[in-house]
């Protein structure tokens, strides 16, 4: 059963927000997937946030540009916990969708990760992180997770401190 | 029968808003007033939005701050004209606000005015400039209305030049 | 009779402002459309303005970048509702054409949509909305575009659903 | 024992972040308090994000201002889900702390909230919702806030729309 | 004769830029001033542009805030060189009268001073410098002001730096 | 003899600052070139303004990027009127050399057009504008430069028009 | 003899500045303090950056406000280590400061700290860490500083915990 | 032995930061290079910062992008000069690594250079003017390197003149 409901605003968003599918993956997550705009169909994206709970969705990551509103209207309709992906697109570079998505009200709170790719990764893992709280493989799966990556951090670090060792002045 | 129908996402923004509402009060345009959160109380806006036609209203005025998806909303839930006034509130500032109205999708427009009181003023100018097109009262109010502004900036003008006349370097 | 007018400010708007003209076209709205810039040809815009509720145009649409005053220059010579596309051009990609479009003084109105793209499509729907108010084709032709764009919206989440049911660590 | 652990940058941080606690004990949370600076005594909160978990903290709350690293350096340490309010301080009012807050690289997730007070409640919300995923009673407070807010809010609609009506130029 | 034309575009303007006409005056430069708004009262901004030159002015300084179109709209009804005093007013702080001021389109140039007080008294210095290419006692005047603002900044780091030396720790 | 002399920071400006001088030559105005450095070649720099009034130069127009100080040193080496182009150039695309350029403090103007292309065609007419003022030639070529350009404006107005009727739906 | 040069561009700085003078003595740095600016008296400037390694000064720190060119200025006339303090003042609210600091082309470096108060105590600090690689009495100095400070945290850390322990929902 | 450490916080920031290590070689100066990642390798982090001085390192130079903590991390853990080069990265364009870099809390400062490129020459040229303080031939170095890059300018200078002379309309 999916814990983690993955919904976009518009499928031109998937092509980012298919790295937080292949993370969630990656760490052992079933997720769901939708394309619901909160402003083209928001009854759909009313219907997946207000029946999220039932179908077992424990966590919900939204990814939307411009002012991007899915993440809030999602968390005006459950309590469970809503990431926010904003994302660029358009002359703004994100910068609206950032705003669009963080500055919440007081009360209804979206979790907002970095604009574009670096966030599309980051939902997946807060969205682990959250789990891990509950499913012990899950937090196994995150702690795994960041060994790795900071594996490959003391790789490349190996591997330039040597290049540039053999060369400092290429 | 309110043909301009008010709604605030919050309490707090009555005191911008209200000017809204005396601007189209003296343009002798019926206004209904609300207030209903996109975030807080989405049932209720959802309703607002839905039912604005059936209830008469031809033009909707949304007043909002911070992450303002009021506008947003209630035009995902209608097509009669939405009009945003995005607040200054909290430490942005409004550009928060701003960025969150403008930058609609394709396909759900939301006409913005300015960040403020100025905002709250041309909402309802530009309600009447779009029910002018049917009500010729309203046309005929709206042009005395820019007349009289017309006529104080010249008096402004008159008054102000005397003064500089007669004192250059005060 | 032409129903919308609409002017960009400079032909080197025209790639992104016939979008406008494309969705005026698939409502069903009459369009007459003009090159008229607020600085280089100023006289030819105070005319566009003045002339406009003469010539049967009921809605506004302006087009510009940058000091983007070409909406302002002529909300000040006709009280119709008068919509602003803020363009990106140049260095600072719109942001200068959005302030300069929606922080009008209180008292000439000027309705402002997305920046580029999504505010082209937005303001010919936008001008729909208010048509739509006083002609009943225009009310359906709306409600048409709106469901139509809603069901490609539908279409597209089944379409991903079921791509990324099929691999979702694609 | 303490299920949030929250800490502040600076004791000048309190004022704003001492809603943070108010909010997590009317949702009956036990928290745990501390004031650490990234810079300035970075082994505590080294300390603090690699032992908090030993502690039985469940999800970590940071407020800090200006170039706000805290939330970042605990999660460095942490793989519990770390959450931060950025905090206007200083003269960029803090947009410099969302950025550093919310720009995380992949891998290493902080869930950001909103610039100042409302992020101050949200923090604290977005908590029980996280911990609501687990605890019973902690999922029955945040529905029944969410309940108490939105009555709020309907309260003041009541309120201000009898009073808008009684005399709408007021 | 009136060499300099003032115009502000609201009385609201006045208290920053008298300071301009002070300074002109200071400057022994005679000035003529007008309020009239580029929104409001649009034929007074084209006559006051377009008659400039025949009333004997040589150089126009147009102070106005938000969505500043003062300076660009006389400036297209002129050749006489124009000179915009960003204003800031409202909540976007001239940020928003700034972009609309400078943002010029090529072709039709407005000479763009500092934000407020500080351009309020370089526009008239600028002022002076462009007469000073013609008028031998305006070259005058404007070296010995820049010599007596050179003094004064000597004088306070005589002071200062006597105050320093006594109680460096102060 | 050289009225106008024209300087830039680096090399790398040449390929937009070059616009200037075709305009420069365009309109009749002799001009003089330099690169010269405000950071790298100082002495250059301020030799450049302070010995401009003995060759015979009457404008200075200055463009630069990133931290531009150009325009601002020479301004204070002379009492000629001083334009700033402000060139987007590293990763903040010209917001940084704008407000390097413009925020001068009280006393030493300088006088700033658009970013970037705009900008070296307005410092061209705008130089030409203050020359106008004693250069009969000038004024008379400024004057037809506009005219052509306004030319311009209402050909691309016929052509678009006439394309626009042809096929609105294009 | 003064080891650390202050400079500011206008005795309004000075306000802020103190605190850069109070660190250096609390730190036992001589420090020389000068009102110069870059823009009113360019010469002053040049000659405290060309003079300042010959009257034994090591590092220079220069705080200045909106198109904070001091720092930049100097920097081209010295090979000594120039520190930059971004002062807030006029609209902008020191981003102008910033930008015209940090953003230095290639080969003249300035080092800048963080605008207003807190880069006024860092510019000192920063001073004192570069003297520290050559004065043992210094370096000893600023790393009894720094535990200072740290120890400050800790004491506000046990006096807040307490406090939040004995009265959680205060 | 290594006098300036030089890390990145990822291998991505190579391509910008190896142009640092460069102008440190071409200044005769020895470096260490390391990759270390604030969030993902933060005890590397830590280690690097604290055993610096041990390692004979006397200046650090640190590249990061978006919330580019590790110049500030690495400062709260030694007393060595910290130099921040912000990269631009994602869709934000380094505005968010000057932030995270500049804005630090009083005690704890990182000396900040320019955004990307600019910024990774002057950070070596920045090390450089503060090993001058204590080493005579690399005092003389950096003299060289300043002598040779106003050359530079210089030949530029004549260069272009000299072809814009030819043909100033090209």
């Amino acid at each position: 059963m999916a814990k983690v409901g993955v919904v976009i605003g518009s499928d031109s968003d998937y092509d980012v927000m298919k790295i937080t599918l292949a993370v969630l993956d990656e760490l052992g997550i079933e997720s769901e997937f939708r394309v619901a705009s909160a402003h083209r169909t928001p009854d759909v994206v009313r219907e997946f946030g207000e029946g999220a709970e039932k179908r077992g969705v424990e966590v919900i990551i939204a990814g939307a540009g411009m002012a991007a509103h899915l993440a809030g209207v999602i968390a005006a309709h459950t309590t469970l916990p809503v990431i926010a992906v904003p994302l660029p697109s358009g002359a703004l570079d994100g910068l609206d969708a950032l705003l669009s998505s963080v500055q919440m009200p007081g009360g209804i709170p979206v979790a907002v990760v970095a604009v574009g790719k670096a966030g599309a990764v980051n939902a997946a893992v807060l969205a682990a992180e959250i789990l891990g709280l509950k499913y012990p493989e899950t937090k196994e799966a995150i702690i795994e997770y960041r060994r790795a990556r900071a594996a490959k951090v003391a790789e490349k670090d190996a591997e330039l401190e040597k290049k540039v060792k053999g060369n400092p002045a290429e």
